[in-house]
């Protein structure tokens, strides 16, 4: 049974450090988030999976790791100066800025209804086009605003709207000795424009012939309005991309391939099939670059449905904005003309060999909301047979941020330690993920504690393992507990790293769950 | 034999996809680099590496990934805003802005000595130390630089300079839709600041008890006035930082162990002791908050001895400078008043239980720099008894960004190629790194691409393989080539895995070299 509410999940990552507020001892910064001993290892467990299935299990996918601040000429290029902004609207009494769309979700239906009606739109139904309405006549909006009486969620007081506008989410920065109105960059509000800017680059220094596509994983910056829900919307975020690119005419089938590839993805992390619905975006709400859109909307738990991954088919429209000699290509999508760029993005066309500008299909994830899916699915409250409740986080064992505790059951007796230690050494050699010496507690809170973060074996050494209990044939072994059913088991060290490595690989079958 | 020249490795990165010019196609961006599909998978096996040896395989150290944007106070009271600047000199005529220090390397060297006694020092051999005062009496140090005739590198005309001033290296951006003069922050300009904020967060969910440390892998942002020699001197770098933390009075013991320690690493990435000088800070040249400081100096192409590592006793300065109640704790480090922060950065004494501030050690290691120097240690140019020549990198299994390169030795015969697809999805499968199917070019390219990149073994199927050759018993074999030997072998499909993470993992040996 999966979490039933975000307030558990974000008390669990604080207590156990998976994640902390950003700056937190300076009163915290809002939307940024610093990964703890145990947060950076899930995400790195995440982002290890997603890079093994995507580049190393194809035979069809290059990597690469571009730079954060870009040039202010990709970003106009890409279309990010113009259009990658939110509505914003200020108010006069409270001075308060809030984003025009989040501010009327938290709004009265019937007050979301009259601002509609204003506008000339018999409901609120179509909730996108009236947001887009409103932004696009500002002073026809201002009026509805206010007419309206929507409240302001601050202060509670009705009115006092200003036009909306909109905001551009892009972080500026000044590169450079000299602040002039040329030394600006942006930091990169998504890793897609380093893999376009890159595509002659990495055609040129692999040989890729269509179809191939390029991975990335890495930090992108968004300066939200309103941060909120936790890790889900927030200003520094990391996402893992993929731009897949193909002959025109056979984007259609690749976006099908694509959609069931992440599907089967997803599934293999622990979020199954049936907790994501496939919304096919309609054609009135595609970004104006998109043939089609999947979004796969996960259930967060008190968020309901939310956007997860995007998988888009993005036509010729990127390589065709960043490419120089636009005319010369017979663009499908509409392009900004671009005098700038040095590089022709092209690549011969598999049967006429005739350089082509390929189309993209873009399967886009958030590493963050993918750690709060992940998290949330993992996350079992459970009534033990003696009545007492236990938290265990049910990860995937590739997933686990450690994947065995080795705890020694006497903390002061150097033989019982070095023995541990030495267990936790040979099991770190097998180069499946961190193994923890555990010696921070009694056994009882360890188990607790373990069942808490995931961990799917604890080892213990004690009296036994070193020839000093009343059983002299345990001599060199040790108790390995199962997380999910909790039994446990006497196995001899030799054959130790074994066992373990059969399991955590699941090679020895799912762990039996008592669940 | 290393590279002998900056030239011919930047000139391997760029032909074969290890690293390119940041947003390259709109004339690049100073400072920037992106890294290909193969320098993506080096940088993250060096960095896993890292990860290994700090975290994984000690057992008093927990990782950490914060947030790149930081809190403007934290970044105020580690000291940053005051002091994390470099001289700067604008020129008159040329209207160029120079980083003083680079500039005067760049003159004669009686020109620097003409400088020198202008400043009252006898000679320019404490440059550090003659730059400094050049800083603190900007206008005497107007005049030197003008009197000495120092020359613009842009124009080459002599004189026109203005006093020097300290140009901030951070970058500053707005946070939020107010820009006004709260609502900023800076790109981090080290890792560390993440830590020491969050010092207090890991104890608790962790437990730990001095001594441990707290390692993390990130990027830091320097606004570098005249960034250089490639990814050398970068405006956006990763850096690989510890923070360990240790009850006062045995900080200089672990001072001497994390020496050791580092250089043991560096010496296992293929970068040997050899060619590093330990760099004993002087006295006067160490930063206010360091007690001593070890640099570690690598012998570069080109550049001659630069640092790649350092390694510090920062005492208590920063958790000092960080924590609420400073007075309470008897800091041994002068640090700035703080009424800002909500946390006390402490933690029991083992001996006392009374709270104390521990001491700092700081190894801190750069990956872009690490790189180049792996990079440059690798790099071979061999004469072959044909006379022929060949680059070879010869890079440590566990770095190289292929592990094997499976060739099928015919790309229009389907049952060659769906041989070769299975044995790459057969070695993919020992989770070892990326194997890559290789089918670009003919064999003698093939093998000549992977010496350059570093592949320790090409796999080839052939005719044989799939039981077409003229020898039956062949069937089911494959030839394996040792990059280093350029020795070849016949092994049998059903044994190849073992014989290839025997040697990845270098159980059977080093891979012997014909060098």
């Amino acid at each position: 049974m999966p979490a039933q509410t975000m307030e558990e999940l974000v008390s669990l990552c604080k207590r156990r450090g998976f994640i902390f507020q950003g700056s937190e001892i300076y009163g915290g910064l809002q939307g940024f988030y610093d990964y703890g001993p145990l947060g950076v290892e899930l995400k790195n467990n995440l982002k290890a999976s997603w890079w093994r299935t995507n580049v190393y299990e194809r035979d069809d996918m290059e990597g690469l790791d571009a730079s954060i601040i870009m040039h202010r000429l990709v970003l106009r290029h890409s279309g990010h100066e113009a259009t990658f902004s939110d509505p914003m609207v200020d108010n006069r009494a409270s001075k308060k800025r809030y984003r025009l769309d989040h501010l009327l979700k938290d709004q009265q239906e019937n007050v979301v209804s009259a601002v509609a009606q204003a506008m000339g739109f018999g409901n609120a139904e179509n909730f996108a086009a009236l947001v887009a309405a409103l932004v696009k006549n500002p002073e026809q909006a201002e009026q509805a605003l206010n007419a309206a009486a929507v409240r302001d969620p601050f202060s509670g007081e009705a009115g006092g709207w200003t036009a909306p506008r909109p905001f551009n989410m892009m972080f500026k920065t000044t590169i450079g000795p000299v602040a002039d109105e040329d030394s600006y960059g942006y930091l990169r509000p998504e890793t897609a424009q380093g893999i376009f800017t890159n595509f002659k680059n990495v055609v040129d220094s692999t040989s890729r012939r269509l179809p191939f596509g390029i991975a990335q994983i890495g930090k992108a910056f968004r300066n939200e309005i309103t941060p909120r829900n936790f890790i889900f919307r927030v200003r520094e975020l990391e996402q893992m991309e993929i731009e897949f690119f193909c002959t025109p005419g056979t984007d259609e089938d690749w976006h099908e391939h694509w959609l069931q590839a992440r599907l089967a993805w997803w599934e293999a992390q622990g979020v199954p099939r049936s907790k994501i619905q496939i919304l096919d975006v309609p054609r009135e709400d595609l970004a104006h670059y998109s043939k089609r859109t999947y979004d796969l909307m996960y259930d967060y738990p008190t968020l309901g449905y939310e956007e997860i991954e995007g998988i888009a088919n993005r036509t010729d429209f990127d390589l065709g904005s960043h490419t120089r000699a636009q005319s010369d290509y017979n663009l499908s999508a509409t392009v900004l003309p671009n005098e700038d760029s040095v590089a022709k993005l092209v690549i011969p066309h598999p049967e006429t060999q005739k350089p082509v500008v390929p189309f993209v299909i873009e399967p886009s994830a958030g590493v963050d909301r993918a750690m709060l899916a992940v998290l949330s699915e993992a996350y079992t409250k459970e009534t033990l047979e003696n009545g007492n409740e236990r938290i265990v986080l049910k990860l995937r064992p590739h997933l686990a941020p450690i994947k065995v505790a080795v705890i020694p059951l006497a903390r002061n007796r150097p033989e019982i330690v070095e023995k541990a230690k030495a267990v936790k050494a040979q099991l770190q050699a097998l180069g499946l993920g961190r193994i923890l010496f555990e010696d921070s507690g009694n056994i009882g809170k360890a188990y607790r504690r373990h069942d808490e973060v995931g961990t799917p074996y604890c080892v213990t050494i004690d009296f036994d393992t070193i020839g000093k209990g009343e059983d002299a044939s345990l001599t060199d072994t040790v108790t390995v507990r199962d997380r999910d059913s909790m039994e446990q088991q006497r196995v001899k060290i030799g054959e130790l790293s074994a066992f373990v490595a059969a399991r955590l690989k699941g090679e020895v079958g799912e762990l039996v769950s008592v669940g």
